[in-house]
């Protein structure tokens, strides 16, 4: 941290999480690595026809900040460190900073963009706010702020990589049209072979249709469970653990989870920043791309990571692969701090991550003016 | 027709096909080729929590049929021919025998095996009725009552062959769990390419991507176009012309269509009937099967068919490959004319192929006491 920040050091940051399982939050401080406490709202954040809903966000949002805040309170109170913030003319309880990463901030954030900055501002007195896609978030949490990729797999896929002057993305365009390699894909690909096994066509596997029929039964019945469901992409997803199940003994699935670690490396491959001398760390790797596995999808371990090494080995040789300890909750409590500290170096981009420009420009004296309404 | 039938021979038959588009119904006569009339009932029959909605069938095939009858009285009266039936001992307008083919009859047939008999039976005084799933007279309208199989393609694909003495079938999962090769897939894998063009991965085709800009408009906007819908596997494959488009110069393209018509003909040669000396039509092949394909999918022509050719040359070598004229309803009426005559050669299936047990066994003396009764 040696830029110059605005904010007192002994101020807090909030990161934000919001995704298909709910809304996570992080409470940290500035000058101190890790969060101070965290906690999980259950009720994923509505979107509407007008995207993600900023009321409901922050009618989630604040309550869990404030809480977050009283309780770190007490404890610096309890520390005797209650006057250390006041000392370097930062307020107790101050904001200094809010990233908030959500799923479908791309395609559907543009009331989070108009609403947010200036609510929090009014709410919490925050004078920073960052807004990200999840994907950033999931970088930020696996890579921080160095140059490279994170794969970002669970149900889905989306490969996201940064030289530290623009984004790269690849992938991540749903079940039908893409997230090759992701869980659903896996899973997919596993029932098919286990129809194909069902019907006698070639490419069958009768393992995976014993394991079709232990999860969902008669394998004439699946199309009738399946195709009324809303959540589709997860129930083939939830087939995925089967196929790294049967990789050891199985032909088929071994090859399905080969494919699929390839089709993870080629996303991979595109958005890698090339070795290019000084990018990166000095010292680390010399100079080539981290490539960081982040997400439940890597959780399957050896069946899928172990030809994902040798996919990613041969694709882009001199990478350093890692997976990634630091979630997209981790990442955007580090985006709120270097945002605070003055210090963010991920690229701005206006859905993947937004920061409003006066914040940039230092003009956040009156940040409640230049607010929009908040609705709802 | 050597075997006596109870219908007399200038009875009619009604032959009827349900899908997603609504409800054909074709009128004939038991002894004369082809349909005398057919009308188009526009509504799709609704589907429920009980199955298909045999009051909602009935609302609609009734006053059709009737209609279909009095045209066709009409028309005999004036060609002087109305006492013919008569002298055989059948009365004018007698409906000797309905087929009704349905998509999702399998699954979702129970309303109609329990309740259209005697509702028929009831309301046209038809003495057989045989209800059938909508690939059962895909198979009778290209195939007839020989032995062989049909491999029906448009935005799904489903294998289904005969030796006469039961049913095989093969795929026909739905897009998320099979239709290899059929419209969809087709579409999905030409869309997956373009993205991955688009995201400058390997796999990709500029050329797809371009017809995708072209169809859908900017390629990162197509997400959100495609998931919000109902009706996403017609999406896929209305993209599916576009890659048998792109496929002479393009190998991405072609290769697509090349794995389809893989996927294809192995569906056809896991149900297609072994070589079997005396089995199908004797002199006509040498008694190997014959491979019909149906539907929409392949009026794509031969982009796709000539693949789909060699590779069924590879898999059933000595198989007859035809594209078939008739549709599911010209075969929903060849049924009703076998059953009338007492000559249905099908294997009869409680879900593929259903004609209730009194019928076979001449016990239809009075079936309206069998009968469920109707419900709305």
């Amino acid at each position: 941290m040696t830029h110059a920040g605005p904010a007192g050091p002994g101020a807090y940051v909030l990161g934000v999480d919001s995704g298909g399982s709910g809304l996570r939050v992080a409470l940290g401080r500035v000058e101190e690595p890790g969060p101070l406490a965290t906690t999980v709202c259950a009720e994923p954040v509505r979107t509407g026809p007008g995207g993600i809903d900023a009321g409901h966000l922050l009618d989630q949002l604040l309550p869990a900040a404030r809480e977050l805040l009283d309780r770190a309170s007490d404890a610096a109170s309890a520390e005797g460190r209650s006057d250390a913030p006041r000392a370097h003319g930062a307020p107790a309880g101050e904001v200094a900073a809010v990233a908030i990463g959500a799923a479908g901030m791309a395609t559907l954030g543009e009331r989070l963009r108009a609403e947010l900055p200036g609510a929090l501002a009014e709410a919490l007195g925050v004078r920073r706010v960052a807004l990200a896609a999840d994907a950033v978030t999931a970088y930020a949490g696996a890579v921080g702020q160095r140059p490279g990729a994170v794969v970002a797999g669970g149900t889905g896929m989306i490969a996201l990589g940064t030289d530290l002057k623009e984004w790269h993305r690849a992938d991540g365009w749903g079940h039908l049209l893409g997230d090759s390699g992701g869980g659903a894909w896996i899973g997919r690909a596993g029932l098919d072979a286990a129809m194909r096994a069902h019907d006698g066509r070639r490419g069958g596997s009768a393992a995976l249709l014993d394991r079709l029929r232990a999860v969902f039964g008669p394998a004439e019945e699946l199309p009738g469970l399946l195709y009324p469901r809303s959540d589709r992409p997860a129930v083939l997803a939830s087939f995925a653990p089967e196929v790294a199940a049967c990789a050891g003994a199985d032909p088929i699935a071994a090859g399905i989870l080969r494919q699929a670690a390839g089709h993870v490396a080629e996303a991979a491959a595109a958005v890698c920043p090339a070795p290019a001398g000084s990018d990166g760390e000095p010292g680390e790797g010399g100079g080539t791309g981290e490539v960081a596995l982040t997400g439940g999808l890597f959780r399957m371990g050896e069946p899928l990571v172990a030809p994902l090494r040798e996919e990613l080995a041969r694709l882009l040789p001199g990478a350093r692969v890692t997976v990634a300890t630091g979630d997209p909750l981790t990442g955007a409590l580090r985006i709120a701090r270097a945002l605070a500290a003055g210090d963010l170096r991920l690229p701005r981009h206006p859905t993947m991550l937004f920061v409003p420009l006066e914040q940039e420009t230092g003009q956040h004296a009156d940040p409640v003016v230049r607010a929009s309404p908040r609705s709802g």
